[in-house]
Order: structure tokens, then C-alpha cells, then sequence
């Protein structure tokens, strides 16, 4: 293998893939990069034994050569210290050898370096070609929709199944649902073609891959049995599933209220984010207390003390009410409504409240209040 | 004690003294700052047993008002809480009321709270007052003397001897020497009293104190026989210092050279960040090759791989010459002569090399090599 590529084009690559290169693994074969040059391109594949990225690099972009001097072939080599090298070089553009499917050269021009590589064959294989149900989406719908939903996923064990977002279609609606059981987020978007499906996503995954869409306009999702492909650009992420039966959710989520707040978003988040200070580090607990005259935000610590502010634009319907809550559940809410104005509806002291956008009924947040006394 | 004060100013002493007060201490009185409003203005003071810092807002800054609605008093509050409660808040003024010596009500007439407090009486006594051998000198002078030399000092054990920046005072010279055995960094400056000492600074504590300057012209420093006093607009920082002899270093030094580089510094330092990428993680050591003809730094790594980068800017005399060393030694060094140009005097290939500004003959940096076979 050996070419001439463009460095930018050629860290792109590199860091896209390295989102799925483990830094330390049980597998010595998984901290590298599989590098394969063909007639598509550079192919740079990460994989962690879930996680697959794979970036390539085209021949051309527009009518500007981004590779040449091409010889095909591929291998393996350290990913860490092939990104940390790219990283340093200063020229445009960096020459690549393989010799003896044993040794890579990289040169600049001034910077030389000779690292040891790996035949390509003792990669895992990867299949990353589409299969199972597929449709196309706007990178911009499929963000939002997984933004808005999987931060509530829960972040403590790693496979158990409420570390899914769960992604499932029917009806021309794709709707994303995560919840760790003391909060649920829940949003939807609608879908062009008429798929059926029903899956466990894991939420960092999720994350990872809308992290990575930088630009992109459309996305193309595969859901096969075991697990998913999301297609854009010049790259292909794939993420296993989580087995197993999500949760009933759907019917948890009340609909009718007894007490409703409407406020504006950044004065409440700011409210809530100064009295916290003095709630306990381990459980950031905040009271709101409402009426129809006023709505003050409190917190207190037996050991720092307690802080009180009032929120001055508001519109409160109801009896007087008291709840507390998990300020940082209540802060991701209302950041993932993405509204400047917040409706919070409540039901009673101790049931689950609905945090909402109330000019926008795709995307819902459920929080467990918590007890004080 | 009451006040109203300006937020901008009362937060810029919070953060001088919060360089003093420990996170965790066994001495439940260390976490907190002691205020006091005397006839000066509002002091605060931090101390984490050896290390202390106290700045003073005062009532007026030129003819504006910082300070109004005094009642003088004391009080011990949780630094790390009124620091964050003062970075939240949004109002240009906080007013501040401590009652009954246990509760300091903190209000910016949006946001109110309560913090638990302490009586004055329980914190440490500490006298901060100049005493010893006292000298004037400029912030610039005083930053450099400890910027250039202090980094060399080990950063292993807390309290021996080679943590500290040696500093002397004989002849109009001040000089600054840290070494922490593998490399020794000296710097001297003029100094208009006709002072005499010896004294071991904690190196950790001199760097801390130079950082706080921020803008001051001047600086005073007291030296007594258990600390060091620094003196500089509202502020005064108090550091303990290291008992026990310094080892004598001025002999080891060497003056005279069998071959001397001279090279760009940024091309130099450019050169050995890429390379070391190749050296192992755990001591990242370079090689460097000289000869007329060219100069050559290389790294490698059986695991890993090679690499080497030609100089294109240089002047060499002497034979062809290999060193092999720290690179974040040589690196560090190149930083602290702050030159565009660096020179390098080497006596052979295991006797230690010195680092120099070409220019500037008041800074030496002293390095040993490392065996590589």
C-alpha cells in the first residue's frame, strides 16, 4: 500500500474513526486503525468490539486531487500514535508506505517516522453494508430527535437495557424514548417511508454518532437484527443493539394536570443553577414552590446553609403547591425543550411532572419528584 | 459586620485568597476565608497551614464608591461556597449582613441566601506583617527570576529540600536556583538593595505567587527566618519556608564547551514534540546527531516504531557528536531562556549540557543525558 493524501482530508478521516478505537483493550488488534486503500478511496476503520466507524477518503473532492501516487493494499497500525503524528506534522500533505507488510513509512518532506504495522488480515471482519429495514432521514431531524431523548437514559451499567434510547417507527412516526426510572424524555418526528421497527439503541452510541454528522444534510438508517448502520457523508457508524424488552412507557406520561407553570427558560434555569449551590453535592435537590402571586425557587444544606430567589416572569394556574426535585433532571429538561419559554405541569407534591415546549408537542420530559421530609 | 460592595472587586480578592484556602483539610477552620471590615476595607484571608494570601478591597477605588453601608466586624465563611455564590449571581453589587456571629445573609435583591458561619476567634493567627531583610523590586524582574529557574524543582516530596527554589541575595544580585538532580535551572537579576540572605522558597508556592501579580508594578518582599512575605497592591501572599541546607550547585556548572549548536528555537521545539511521539511514554527520550553538516533528532520505541527529523537552521562546531535526553527537559529549558535563538553547549556525549539564550548571559539551564544503550 502507499499514497500521497491530503493531511486535512486524511485527520478528518482519522478522527471520525478513532471515536471507535478503545485506548486500552483486552485485544491487541483493536487499539489500530485498518487502513485499506481500494478503488473507493482511503478507508480508515476504529472498532471496539460494538463500535464501528469506518471514514473514507475520497481520490477527489470537487476537481481537487486529494489522493495520488496510489498504490492499493491495506493494514493495521496504531491509532493512537498515527493521529498524534498527523496532529503534529506541519506540511499539506503527508506520504504513506507500507513495506513488507511490516513497516509504515510517513513522510512530510522533513518530519520521517517508521511505525510498526500489522497484516490487515488479523482485523475482526465488519459487515457494513446496509441490510434489514432502511430509510433516510435529515441528519438535522434524526440530531434533535436523539438529543432531545437519550441524555435521560441511564448512565450507570453498560449493557442493562436503560442505557437504551429506544427508537422504534410505525405510522409514518419515529419516536426516540429513554429513561433511568427517575425521568423519562421523549420525542418524536415524522418519517417518510412506511417502516415498522422497534429497537435498543445504547444512548452513547446514539450520541456518538449524531456528534460525528458535522455538515451532513441527510442520514440513511439500517436496522438489522442485532444492529444499527447510519450511513452520511463519506462515513458509516454501526452500533450493536441491546437485547431485551424496553419498558411499557407510554402510558406513564399523564396528560391531564392539576397545576400548570409557564416561565421563561433562561431565568428559571439561571434560578435554579445559583440556589443549587447550597443544596447537597451528592443530590442537588431544589424546591420550587408555586402560587398564583408568586414562584420562588429554594435549596438548603445543614451544614452551608440555604438560598431562596423568585422568578419574576411567570404565569401560574392552580392552588398553591409545593415540589422537590432533582435540580440537574429539571436543568436537562428544560435545556432539551429548546424554547425560550418552559411549561412544567404537575399533578401533586409527590406524582411525576411533565416538563414541555409549549409551542412544539414532539418532545415531552417526566421527572420523579423527590422527598424532602 | 455589614456591607454593600462592588461584585467585580470583592470577587477578585475571593479568588487571590481562594489560592490559599484548602479543599480538604483536617482542620474543619482551613476550608474557610476569613473576612474582616476594618478601617482599611474588606480583608480576605485564605491559609492552608503553610501558605497564606490576604487581599483588601477598599472603600474607594479612584473616586468611585466599592464599599458602602459598612459595620466593621469579622466572620469565617465557607470560601468555596461564597466563591461560587458570587460567580452565579448576576447583579453588579451583593450586600452582605452577618447576624448574631452564626448566619451571613448574602442578598443582590433578586437572589438571597444563608450561609452557616464561624466566629472570627477560631481561625489561626497569622502575622503578616514585613519583618526580616526587606527589598523593592519590579513585578516583571521578580516573575522572570522565578519563571525561568522554579520549574526545574522536583515535584516528588512535598517537603524536601529539592521542592524548593533556592533563593540568594549577596553582591546587587538576587539568584534563583532550582534543580531537582537530573537538571538544575539558574537565573539572576540586579537588585538595588545592598541585601544579604539564603532561603528555601517551596517552588510550588513561588509560582503561585508570581502568577497573582496580575498587573502590579511593583512588588516588596520580606524574608524572615521561618517565611517569605510578597507584598504587591491590595494583596499580601505569606509562604513558610524549606529548613535544611541547599546543596551547593554554583561548581557544577561548567564554562568551558567542545561543541556548541545553536538553533531556532521553535524550529527545535517543533522537532521534538514530533519525533518524541515515538518515545515511550514513560521517559519521553530523544536523540540528538550533530555534525557540520547536519543536525538530526530521532526517537524510537521498540513497540511502537521510529522517527527522525532533520534541523534546517543551525550553526555546529565541534566533531560529530550523539546525545540522548529527557525531551521534556530540553523542551522545558528552550521555553525558559525565551529566545529566539538557543544555544546548546555540550562536553560530550554523558556529561551534562547547558541551554542558553545567546543574548542573555543571566540564565542558565543545566541538563543531564540519558544512557539509551
Amino acid at each position: 500500500m502507499r499514497f500521497t493524501i491530503d493531511k486535512e482530508q486524511f485527520s478528518k478521516a482519522l478522527n471520525a474513526a478513532s471515536k471507535a478505537v478503545p485506548t486500552k483493550s483486552a485485544n491487541p488488534i483493536l487499539p489500530n486503525f485498518c487502513l485499506t486503500l481500494n478503488e473507493k478511496g482511503l478507508e480508515v476503520l476504529g472498532f471496539n468490539g460494538d463500535f464501528a466507524v469506518k471514514s473514507t477518503v475520497p481520490y477527489m473532492i470537487n476537481d481537487r486531487e486529494i489522493i495520488r501516487n496510489a498504490g492499493v493494499g491495506s493494514t493495521l497500525v496504531n491509532a493512537k500514535t498515527l493521529a498524534e503524528i498527523l496532529r503534529s506534522i506541519e506540511g499539506s500533505e503527508v506520504s504513506v508506505e507500507v513495506i513488507d507488510e511490516a513497516i509504515m513509512k510517513i513522510d512530510d518532506g522533513k518530519f520521517s517516522s517508521r511505525l510498526n504495522c500489522i497484516k490487515a488480515e488479523e482485523y475482526p471482519d465488519i459487515d457494513l453494508e446496509p441490510s434489514g429495514t432502511t430509510f433516510t432521514i435529515s441528519a438535522y431531524e434524526f440530531s434533535s430527535l436523539i438529543e432531545q431523548s437519550a441524555f435521560a437514559a441511564s448512565q450507570r451499567d453498560q449493557r442493562g437495557i436503560l442505557n437504551a434510547l429506544h427508537l422504534e417507527a410505525e405510522n409514518d412516526k419515529l419516536i426516540a424514548t429513554a429513561t433511568d426510572s427517575a425521568r423519562l424524555a421523549r420525542k418524536e418526528c415524522p418519517i417518510d417511508s412506511d417502516v415498522r421497527f422497534a429497537v435498543n439503541v445504547p444512548a452513547k452510541a446514539a450520541l456518538d454518532i449524531i456528534h460525528m454528522f458535522d455538515g451532513a444534510k441527510n442520514v440513511t438508517v439500517s436496522i438489522a437484527t442485532r444492529k444499527i448502520l447510519v450511513f452520511f457523508d463519506n462515513t458509516v457508524v454501526s452500533s450493536s443493539l441491546i437485547p431485551g424488552d424496553y419498558p411499557v412507557t407510554r402510558s406513564i406520561i399523564p396528560t391531564m394536570f392539576n397545576y400548570t407553570l409557564e416561565a421563561n427558560s433562561s431565568e428559571l434555569l439561571g434560578a435554579m443553577n445559583r440556589v443549587r449551590i447550597l443544596s447537597m453535592d451528592s443530590e442537588p435537590v431544589v424546591t420550587i414552590m408555586m402560587d398564583e402571586e408568586e414562584v420562588e425557587v429554594s435549596a438548603r444544606n445543614d451544614a452551608s446553609g440555604s438560598a431562596t430567589e423568585r422568578i419574576s416572569t411567570f404565569q401560574y394556574s392552580g392552588e398553591r403547591l409545593q415540589v422537590s426535585f432533582n435540580s440537574q433532571f429539571v436543568i436537562d429538561a428544560i435545556k432539551a425543550v429548546k424554547s425560550e419559554d418552559v411549561v412544567i405541569c404537575f399533578l401533586g407534591e409527590m406524582k411525576p411532572f411533565v416538563v414541555k415546549n409549549p409551542k412544539d408537542e414532539s418532545v415531552v420530559e417526566l421527572i420523579t419528584p423527590m422527598r424532602t421530609f
